[in-house]
């Protein structure tokens, strides 16, 4: 049986320092190097703890991935599908550049074995900006599909930082909507 | 002082064997679960003999993906864009849906370390499809730009199987080809 934890107790304060720690770590190292000890030395929390809580560090990582995701930025709603659009991947373009840019790349590799949390925010993330789409539609405006969207705007600005380590910018963003909405219909 | 070491000698044959049951076991297993004790069993090469070559486990991939890059397919050259950019495209959509897709990923992050045989390779790439579209240009055909390609093309195929763990064919490589040469000049 789970242990009845308090919200907001000693194992959320737990786990709140070593995600810090992580994403601290992440800030001046490689995923590579990365270890369990220096995650240990920088929370101030026990490596025993964190192998019994975590197991590895590849669940530890997946942990903070999901936490981050879950608190990813609502999807824009500013009156117009430029404006959500631009919105959209001027947030997307900052995401990627981040230091946590990395853990989006890790979520998605990691996504070959499937997370049952990582789809569902993937899929959720896709319902609320298939809502995005639709609101333009309903106010009278000609939307491109979701697929559109992911093609032509999302791909390139994560291919940019994936394979080049060199994310682009707001203006590069907004150059992609642009191309979008200059698509025939 | 590096050993003397004969093409198709013995050191060239371990590196065989083991890259082919790298290879082999991706075929099989994640990244997560792989480990330098089942690339031992599977090439009959002694952990020992692994650790003392390569070091690590991600050294040994790395040196894999080395390998398949150098020996990449060339730049298409059909006598026509079109024909040039489908080529292309088909065959990118092909390499990220077959075993070795996870390679090129992994290759990409491994690049945040900043390879220099990874980089000579995608800058020899750049240089060869660049000179992809030159030829296209001095037939008198309006080329898009290398980061045109790139970000239309290129992108959505590694996207789709990064990100969805879902490789397009070949027929959705030459739609996106069909909105390569759509953009506006």
């Amino acid at each position: 049986m789970e242990p009845v934890r308090r919200p907001g107790g000693r194992s959320a304060r737990v786990r709140t320092a070593v995600h810090e720690a992580v994403l601290d770590l992440l800030g001046m190292e490689d995923w590579d190097s990365l270890s369990i000890a220096q995650v240990a030395e920088r929370s101030g929390v026990h490596q025993a703890t964190l192998y019994r809580r975590w197991g590895t560090l590849g669940a530890l990582i997946d942990d903070v991935v999901t936490e981050r995701l879950s608190q990813g930025s609502p999807v824009p709603d500013t009156g117009t599908l430029r404006g959500d659009l631009e919105a959209y991947a001027v947030q997307v373009a900052a995401d990627v550049a981040g230091p946590l840019g990395p853990l989006y790349v890790r979520a998605a590799q990691v996504g070959t074995r499937v997370h049952d949390d990582d789809q569902l925010y993937m899929m959720d993330r896709a319902v609320q900006l298939q809502g995005m789409l639709e609101r333009a539609a309903a106010r009278g405006e000609s939307p491109p599909t979701l697929l559109e969207l992911m093609e032509v705007v999302i791909a390139p600005l994560y291919y940019h930082a994936i394979f080049f380590n060199r994310p682009v910018g707001a203006d590069h963003a907004r150059t992609l909507v642009d191309r979008l909405l200059s698509l025939p219909q």
